[in-house]
């Protein structure tokens, strides 16, 4: 008879360290809840010399990934290292093993679900990747387990702390992107290198996994259209804001007529839309299922604490399972392996969209005809235009139009033959409307 | 080798031909999250001429609850008929009899959880009341798993879609609380008798049921604190709104150095604050865990589909169970039966708050200087006083105060020695502020 479960832990970062703490203060709660003690016996690290701020002494640390991997009395590994090639390894091995694995790695679900997913679900044990969306916010399970008998038809998200909190304060203080990244950075919200965070990368991984779930198929993260925010300014920011809406990076995924929609970029929002009063570094998502209609989850998708209360609940069902010698009787990507077969995303060329643009132009007469013109011709229609007052270097004005819907392949066709003109100051702006 | 689930269903109303309708409607992909077929095939209702607006050939339909309790073949029962007596007695004989069982009985749940929790943990089928608390919100998984490895401090929530229809006409039109009940019914949102939704008992049957999973203990329905919404009038909302509030009914549930405070009763909320924002029959759980921080979920909280939804992903769950002959690992009350202990909830008489108070006078000079005077004596201090101006009906007006945080006693023995005095033309007005 055990007596407890023993986890093997792969890194300890901030949000290992935060496991750790939650592990010994929540100890009674957790014991009580699953009949059993869990124990963290044995971690590897990259560098044992780091100060990590807990008590690690009775910790077996080392460098080895061999020291959990080949250890049979170790039950459950945590995969909190990141990052795709080492991870992909070590999930791969511990699954071969037989463990039970939870791992809070987006990028690695992502990008190699193809290979992990197939491996997570011929294993015996459970596989847990709650926090890779939206930390302790109960995503995975509310796609796999909540709606199981509805079908989820779309859903829309704010799935990235660092580029929502970004946005909100540009919003909320008139601030330029680079002031607003700097403040993230200072918040501890940004990294050195913000890119995956910035880019919508790190949103697209996210999505990728939720469309796995939400639509029963296997889709490719390399095929998903992805845009971020680096290029939101403050003037498209003050703009929307006063034609009542504001702007979010969203993850979409929509069943259509032609196969399933999905995108990460930034939208304008109504600013009555649930998801336009989620702000700072909160994530949410919002769904619409067949049955069920509209629904809202919201919580904090990021940072040490809520993190690790994610890998939490997943171990602690891993620990149910194994306690009850029991296999996983939900597939981790919500049906059989076998019906688990690729799903094209509809190209973003056929996407239906209302458009902002953005023009920055040298002001003389003529000018928004000539845009109007190569609109009209590329079946583009304009419900409104202003052009907000002219700018501090003189000659240089922002004509900003909103469209009626039209279709993307258009819209991009239009902007390339606008851009060369001789009156065009800058790049053109487009960011798309609606949820 | 089973070929297929076979449902019995107790109960073919709104709720039941909504789940019939969607295992129909949803079968291949239900079929395909679970590799098995599921067959309601016994349906048992009180009336079998009663036109259900569905196709029931091919149903085995009859009145005797022995057509599917009986039945060895049934693997699931699923109780929709309601009430506490009938439905006690199914579904103990069901579960004495090994079946997973599905229920959306939070009645049932709320008052004879004490009896019907220990059978369903002791039997060895699956147990999932999903359905009982905000329909498809995922509320009961979030409780049992998604938190499972967390500690919930608090929680708010708006448990009663008909009780936040009925503020939300009242506040968007200024009507009278008889005139929003009229609206309810009229939308199909209210029963013939609305006691159960406006006197805040359906509210507390879902608190209590959230009691138990979030805290791990046994609470008592009846020794819970509520109040329902059918005292408060157009002149409250009126007033709270000119003060930057908004007035929900709430079930509130806290972790104090006092033990576990829990009530259902109208509260002032500030306009900003996230449950505000939740307006017509929706229902939303706001809660606060030690280490996730913030989360909400919000959603339809009642209604056939949304019900049905909830329903069907129980239904799924017990059917994954039963294919991988698994027995739960879950215990329903999220902590095993020897550690489900009875736990009190903290006398509202020591609840320390803020208070929105309305006396109906006959104005004349020194009825503030009265009224303040006892608040003063019960060491209750006023944060602002308004006289909002003189009623229709001549020399009667509103005094509107609002206090500093007090203690419940104090302001309600305040109140008995307030309302003998000669001025008062009406019953005194109390509401709560704060989520």
């Amino acid at each position: 008879m055990k007596s407890y479960i023993n986890v093997g832990m792969f890194g300890m970062g901030h949000v290992g360290t935060a496991l750790f703490r939650l592990l010994k203060e929540n100890r009674s709660l957790i014991d009580n809840r699953i009949g059993m003690p869990i124990r963290i016996s044995k971690v590897v690290v990259s560098d044992l010399s780091k100060n990590r701020g807990v008590d690690v002494s009775g910790l077996n640390m080392g460098t080895d990934p061999d020291l959990i991997l080949e250890d049979p009395e170790i039950d459950v590994v945590v995969e909190l290292i990141g990052g795709v090639t080492l991870a992909e390894s070590i999930i791969r091995r511990a699954l071969d093993k037989g463990k039970s694995v939870v791992t809070a790695n987006k990028a690695l679900l992502a990008e190699k679900g193809a290979v992990i997913f197939p491996a997570a679900y011929r294993n015996q044990g459970y596989f847990g990747f709650e926090a890779s969306v939206g930390a302790a916010i109960p995503i995975i399970r509310t796609f796999r387990e909540g709606y199981a008998g509805d079908e989820i038809l779309a859903f829309s998200a704010i799935l990235n702390g660092t580029s929502n909190y970004i946005l909100t304060h540009m919003t909320e203080n008139g601030t330029e992107f680079d002031e607003a990244l700097g403040q993230a950075r200072e918040k501890g919200l940004a990294e050195a290198d913000p890119t995956l965070d910035i880019e919508g990368i790190d949103a697209a991984h996210k999505l990728t996994i939720l469309l796995n779930l939400a639509f029963g198929g296997r889709f490719d993260f390399s095929s998903l259209y992805m845009e971020g925010i680096s290029k939101i300014t403050a003037a498209d920011i003050s703009f929307t804001k006063q034609l009542g809406y504001r702007i979010k990076h969203l993850g979409i995924a929509r069943k259509s007529e032609y196969g399933v929609e999905a995108r990460v970029h930034p939208v304008l929002l109504p600013q009555q839309h649930i998801l336009s009063s989620v702000n700072g570094s909160f994530n949410a998502v919002s769904l619409t299922c067949k049955y069920s209609g509209s629904s809202l989850l919201y919580g904090h998708g990021a940072g040490p604490d809520p993190s690790a209360s994610g890998v939490a609940a997943d171990l602690i069902e891993a620990c149910r399972s194994i306690i009850a010698k029991q296999q996983p009787r939900t597939s981790p990507v919500n049906v059989p392996l076998k019906s688990w077969l690729p799903m094209e995303i509809v190209s973003m060329d056929e996407l239906q969209s209302e458009y902002y643009l953005r023009f920055k132009v040298m002001d003389h007469p003529g000018v928004l005809a000539s845009i109007s013109k190569i609109l009209a011709d590329h079946s583009i229609s304009i419900r409104s235009a202003i052009q907000p007052g002219t700018s501090a270097e003189g000659k240089m004005v922002d004509i900003v139009l909103m469209t009626h819907q039209a279709l993307e392949s258009q819209i991009q066709s239009a902007l390339q033959a606008i851009q060369p003109l001789d009156f065009m100051a800058a790049e053109s702006q487009l960011i798309r409307i609606g949820g």
